[in-house]
């Protein structure tokens, strides 16, 4: 068995989830996603996150073999992306220190590996979430079934180079 | 007595300084450059950033009463902002689990702080470092003597808010 921890990375919200592989079959075993209030500090946001890793981290059965966590990119908008990219390296920091192997896959490899295109929409990405999970629903909100997806990406990935 | 902690942030060198102000004198405590290898992981060298950081904190006579770190911008070059800016998330997030209070000054109003002018050049603001810590010389390299110049200001824009 492989167990993946997805990261979306993100201030306000952060998405995770914990996904195993047996053999082709993968199963969800937790996912949520970690809410951060715009009314504290910003390093007390941080510092929020990074207790709630934790806190998730210890309420897990198995622990992770590895995380994957998307690569960032941003257009011009680079007023977000400062506080989503200090958010992420305090995730990175996080992995470090549990001695987690980190993979990091870009949006477009996530994209692939779920619906066989680079190319595929939000929703079709949130659609083969559902599928290869075989949940009820699409997770809610959108950053937990990114993570979802991060994590089952990274699975592909890692049998692919193992 | 008044003691901040200045930080220029960066991955592969990161300044750190502590300057102590009684009345109008100031004074340079200790300071130094964190510097991480490109040979190890990323996520390697924010734990190295982190690390580092407790490391200089245990050996401190005395508590900085806060944080003064550099606000960055990036123009187009969005490249090594990823990097720097996770590396900063680090310093926030270590910051906020010592209890820090944390000042963010802009590069401009360091310049201004050091300098009388938000357009000073590096080489000025490096000189009026030396001239109020009362330094042999200009600390090197330049981001132990730009993390002196948050230092500074902080101190500066602490005193003005108190």
């Amino acid at each position: 068995m492989n167990i993946c921890l997805g990261i979306d990375p993100g201030l306000a919200r952060l998405g995770w989830g914990v996904v195993a592989q047996e053999g082709y079959r993968l199963r969800a075993l937790c996912y949520g996603c970690i809410e951060t209030s715009p009314k504290i500090l910003f390093s007390q946001r941080l510092l929020e996150i990074y207790n709630s890793l934790n806190n998730i981290y210890l309420n897990l059965e198995q622990e992770p073999d590895f995380m994957s966590i998307e690569r960032l990119f941003f257009g011009k908008n680079v007023k977000t992306a400062e506080f989503v990219w200090q958010a992420r390296g305090v995730v990175m920091l996080w992995a470090a220190q549990k001695n987690l192997n980190i993979i990091e896959p870009e949006p477009n490899q996530i994209k692939l590996a779920l619906c066989g295109t680079g190319g595929a929409d939000k929703q079709q990405v949130q659609r083969m979430v559902q599928r290869f999970l075989n949940l009820d629903e699409v997770p809610k909100p959108d950053d937990t079934a990114d993570a979802l997806a991060a994590a089952v990406a990274g699975l592909a990935y890692d049998g692919a180079h193992t």
